[in-house]
């Protein structure tokens, strides 16, 4: 089959690759029906180190079960399923507490160990765990949309759980890629007071708006803690979903929260510490996060996606087959593109 | 009066300084019957620049109110009192948030602003906010756990809330010192059922052992992180109470987590960063904390001291007059006292 392939930072190819297969009893094969570019993906294709054997790229997709293995039980030939970028056993003491990203059987798509789905079919590991079917006849027009349940609109939603989105409350979202808005369908949906979008892409700040932005910062750094404080009666924001990553933009989310406030961190962090210690405890700041247990949440966000009631969708604004993989990583990188979805 | 005022580090003397007096019409000045030596008092007296007018230390202190401003409503002459570490206006939304320390009028004792409580009388800026009456009579015997209301027992406690510690968890608590042995008594108190005190000084063990401690880790880093990991099955705890600041005791409390755990610190951080975020990023170890609103958690737990219930005096293993507070501050930093009460 034919399969995304990063070697080096910058090197992505497609290339011919054996077919999946079952190779524990557990397993599942699925053919993917759609797949897509993570936000994340970009850190490889910026830093990655040369592997000799490459990398088959991909954490995020919905398809068909080809396969399955002789030791499933709940996912059969045929189901259409979200499969969420980690795989998980759904059995173990953090799979039982909603925290599937940290299973202890369980690890990552689209690593040097495990292949990934920005390819025409992927093997999926503790396929009972980790495969969410979708019962419903789904339209073609929701496909998008039940895509990003793969990662982002999960991973959005975990900010804004994490960092405590209730009703009323004032939320600032940093980050205006697919997660950041993402995080700000999921504070709006979580009855968010306030929304405030830190970013300067046009087009992304104008889906925000569409997505329940109430109000946009494009300034930087002091500029922005000082825009954020005038929008908040100089107080802060109670909740920050930081959807970056940067030292920057860290900085940023500690110094927009308000005193007792949170922080919901999904951006994968590039720096060993976190920045702010002092302001976060002179404000008791929490700050917390990390990769989203989304195969905790689809079943809270799916019937919002099938009612149309929520459109994470939006925020695939190219779509490729295979051939334009390598295109559309370059389009992501270079802010041509928010996020763009792969129909191999 | 006379007061202990600190010139620089290591620099402590007791001297005569003004009577504090009325300067706003909502002060009180109260006659202090008992204060003591924080282990946060060890930081100045180890790296305090010189401060040619001197600093009147002391933020933990109870007493007996000997004059009210003109403005005061709630608070009497003759009323026996807790003096939180930080005055707050018990007005403003932070402090109807039941988040004193960052009262927006607030401020803290014992800075080069406000002067503090190792004296024989204390100014009280916003006393009917700052300031808790115990109405009922209370015992001489029961005067020390009373004045531990007034920081470390409530700071043990905030710890321990924002770690999340609920009935049936495993807490690791980092630090013997007094604040991590009140950490120890508020864990338990909250029902946890394991709690292991991270901790080398015989005398804090036995202590926190009687407090409720199941378990004690002597080793420290890497070991110590083995040490927990064996005794949690592996996994780690679900709360850590991080009650020292240094980056080490950071580095530990975060390592010890267990995926989705909370780190609550109370130990003033003595960094700019907090280290560990990819270790808490990739476990979703959330880390909260700061100045603990001990205002307002003396209700909830006064009861418990006038009970006999909890003993946080205990913490006291030395008492002195204001002339043996020099020696006091030595004993405390050379780790020779747990904690110096203060009889002025």
């Amino acid at each position: 089959m034919r399969a995304t392939v990063m070697y080096s930072a910058g090197d992505v190819r497609i290339e011919n690759v054996p077919d999946p297969k079952i190779i524990e009893p557990t397993d599942a094969v699925i053919r993917v029906t759609r797949a897509c570019v993570c936000g994340s993906d970009l850190w490889p294709y910026q830093k990655m180190e040369h592997v000799e054997t490459g990398r088959v790229m991909g954490h995020e997709a919905i398809g068909v079960v080809e396969d399955v293995g002789a030791d499933v039980r709940t996912i059969k030939r045929g189901d259409f399923v979200i499969m969420p970028f980690a795989f998980s056993d759904g059995t173990c003491v953090f799979c039982h507490d909603g925290l599937q990203t940290s299973c202890i059987h369980g690890g990552f798509f689209g690593t040097t160990e495990v292949a990934g789905a920005q390819a025409e079919a992927v093997r999926i590991p503790l396929a009972d765990g980790t495969l969410f079917p979708v019962a419903a006849h789904a339209d073609d027009a929701l496909m998008a949309s039940l895509l990003t349940l793969s990662d982002v609109m999960g991973t959005g939603h975990h900010a804004a759980i994490i960092a405590r989105v209730t009703p009323g409350k004032s939320v600032a979202v940093v980050g205006d890629g697919a997660v950041g808005l993402c995080g700000v369908i999921a504070a709006k949906r979580l009855g968010a007071e306030q929304i405030i979008i830190l970013g300067r892409h046009p087009d992304r700040i104008a889906l925000a708006k569409d997505f329940g932005a109430t109000d946009v910062v494009s300034e930087r750094g002091d500029a922005a803690v000082e825009r954020v404080r005038e929008l908040t009666g100089g107080y802060g924001v109670h909740s920050v979903l930081e959807c970056v990553g940067l030292e920057q933009a860290m900085n940023t989310a500690i110094s927009i929260a308000r005193p007792g406030g949170a922080v919901g961190r999904v951006g994968v962090p590039q720096e060993q510490t976190i920045p702010g210690s002092e302001p976060a405890f002179y404000n008791n700041v929490t700050v917390g996060g990390g990769p989203a247990p989304v195969r905790a949440y689809i079943a809270e966000l799916l019937p919002d996606v099938l009612a149309g009631s929520i459109e994470p969708g939006r925020v695939f604004d190219r779509t490729v087959g295979l051939d334009g993989v390598p295109d559309g990583y370059r389009a992501m990188n270079d802010r041509k593109a928010i996020k763009v979805m792969v129909k191999p």
